[in-house]
């Protein structure tokens, strides 16, 4: 198929926006004039140190980062920020809250159990985590080094539509399946941190943002790459980091802002959920699985109540280029992901999609 | 300047073979008719499970690995690896050997420290890095859970000419700056690891092949994804691996194969290592800093002996194109990093450099 015939829902890695895509293959073998590609420059040349410097530049702009804050380039994923995060914020005997809102922050507070105490602080797993919990059902310890939330459950379509007052305990947020779909207060987070690889670059890179002042107290059997004080020491370069992930994210930044920006993305992304939304309120085949007060714009899970129909739509759509819609294992149903580079366009088309295919199966 | 004029002797990340980037930059917007790019693709999409199974395939070949190992491709770097090997590897109480043969080892060793007893089973620290101990000098643990050594020691351009004999003390080896220039009797090892951004692909990805007997032995502080095991049980895959990387390695195994593979790789490697040595050890200007049964043909460390005059040097070279021709800090005077992608042309140039350089500066 051609690259325009297909609209890719896939929940990460995820699309890309052409126009970084045709930049980066314009310029692979050869980078401003240097004569290399970005794969293959050393880290520590003047060539690549422009880059990473722009794109950290660039990256502190579109969320505007405050100078207490460190934005922190590494690897591992989303999954090794669950270990490195107790790690270096807790000691022996110390506590955490975690709100346990889906699958990832299931894993993340059971991973922090092996370090500190954990409090579960909320948790929507009886009901098949399709909501977050509001402010006033957090149960929260005062005592706790930090209060831990995934801002977007991706497999389960729910967001948390506020940010959770917690006091004088710094806010830990995975921003895995957000971050750069909206403004936010940085300074309001002790640390944020997202996976690349669904509104930023290619999978294999980790952004963190976090308060340096909290950092430096990491335990004495933190691995070496796992001390975020080493790594804002020596500028996220204590070995080679993931270069052309890093050049990558600076086209997309670039791109981001000739769309307005993350102000300009959070009107957008709304607009494109919306459309799924109100026709999923509307649809007498489909349902959406989130509670209203919950919905994700990036991530829209749906179902039809019938598995065969399911896995039937799955296809369907699949053989008119929207690929990916098939929703997670744990949740079954469908789930599509419309991250920042999914045009307007490919949400029309599904939508079209899904009332063709009502159409043919009216219950 | 044009891709043609430029040779970069980086120590990593360092060239890649112009036909790889080429095929790359031909399908960044489209991948086999797919209407996406590899960097888009979900990791458990169809599309990319091929390409993950094929790059397994092509590096199991490519090494001739035995079913009693098993490949992983994981993050975070060889540094990582300093960490997980004595995470996996060795119990409290415990001990390990160490051969201090370079600044990476002595970082591996220090990490190791954090977690066994590490034994010093050697060291040439005290003459600058400039050799490896013979297998008579290794004052071996008989007891050890294993022997760690660096193959190829990047910094001071040395290697191991000969595989350790350590009884039955699994052999745990660096090969970030060696893999893939010569065949390797894998069994032999308990673990080979490498960073991918010397001979295999862009920095990001990392390879570990393992004896699947020595995993399943962690630490119960070992982070989520630390465990061999763990990343054996799930191919790889327990989070998103590094996609884009790994189809890169697929592309350079691709283009090794062409080159009549590992073997035909070590007949290059060895007659551009001698083009340089020979010289070399004629020159009444540059004088190689490895002794001579330590020579590394992946690295190439030669100096002056005057400081003023090596950055003279380095700056002739660049202007005619060779770039990253200056030593490490550590080192100090100039290294020519030759990896799998230096053509001879490339070798061959430098060494023409290096002859127009000594006659304006005779001695």
């Amino acid at each position: 198929m051609n690259r325009e015939e297909v609209f890719n829902f896939s929940a990460g890695p995820s699309m890309l926006p052409t126009p970084v895509l045709e930049r980066a293959g314009s310029e692979i073998t050869n980078y401003a004039g240097s004569g290399m590609s970005v794969m293959e420059m050393s880290h520590r040349s003047r060539e690549f140190m422009d880059i990473f410097s722009d794109t950290k530049a660039k990256l502190k702009a579109a969320l505007n980062v405050p100078d207490t804050h460190e934005i922190l380039f590494l690897q591992g994923g989303a999954s090794m920020q669950f270990s490195m995060i107790p790690l270096n914020f807790t000691a022996e005997g110390d506590g955490a809250d975690y709100a346990v809102t889906g699958n990832f922050a299931r894993i993340a507070a059971a991973e922090a159990a092996k370090y500190c105490a954990v409090n579960t602080a909320a948790s929507s797993e009886e009901s098949g985590f399709d909501r977050v919990p509001g402010q006033g059902e957090l149960k929260l310890d005062p005592a706790a080094k930090y209060f831990y939330y995934c801002a977007n459950n991706t497999i389960f379509g729910t967001a948390w539509n506020y940010v959770p007052e917690t006091g004088n305990v710094p806010l830990v947020c995975d921003m895995s399946s957000e971050i750069l779909s909206r403004p936010i207060d940085v300074g309001r987070y002790g640390l944020i941190f997202a996976g690349a690889q669904k509104n930023m670059a290619p999978a294999g890179l980790t952004v963190v943002i976090l308060d340096k002042s909290l950092a430096g107290h990491e335990r004495p059997i933190t691995p070496l790459m796992l001390s975020y004080q080493r790594m804002i020491d020596k500028d996220s370069m204590y070995n080679t980091p993931p270069c052309y992930n890093i050049y990558m994210l600076g086209l997309v930044l670039d791109w981001l802002s000739g769309q307005g920006g993350v102000a300009g993305m959070e009107r957008i992304k709304h607009a494109k959920a919306k459309l799924l939304y109100d026709y999923l309120d509307e649809s007498r085949l489909f349902r959406p699985c989130a509670r209203p007060d919950s919905r994700s714009d990036m991530n829209v899970t749906f179902r039809t109540g019938d598995d065969a129909l399911d896995a039937e739509f799955v296809k369907f759509a699949s053989a008119r280029g929207l690929v990916n819609v098939k929703g997670h294992r744990l949740a079954g149903g469908m789930r599509a992901s419309i991250y920042n580079a999914m045009p307007a366009e490919g949400v029309e088309k599904l939508v079209a999609t899904m009332k063709d295919f009502e159409v043919g199966h009216r219950v």
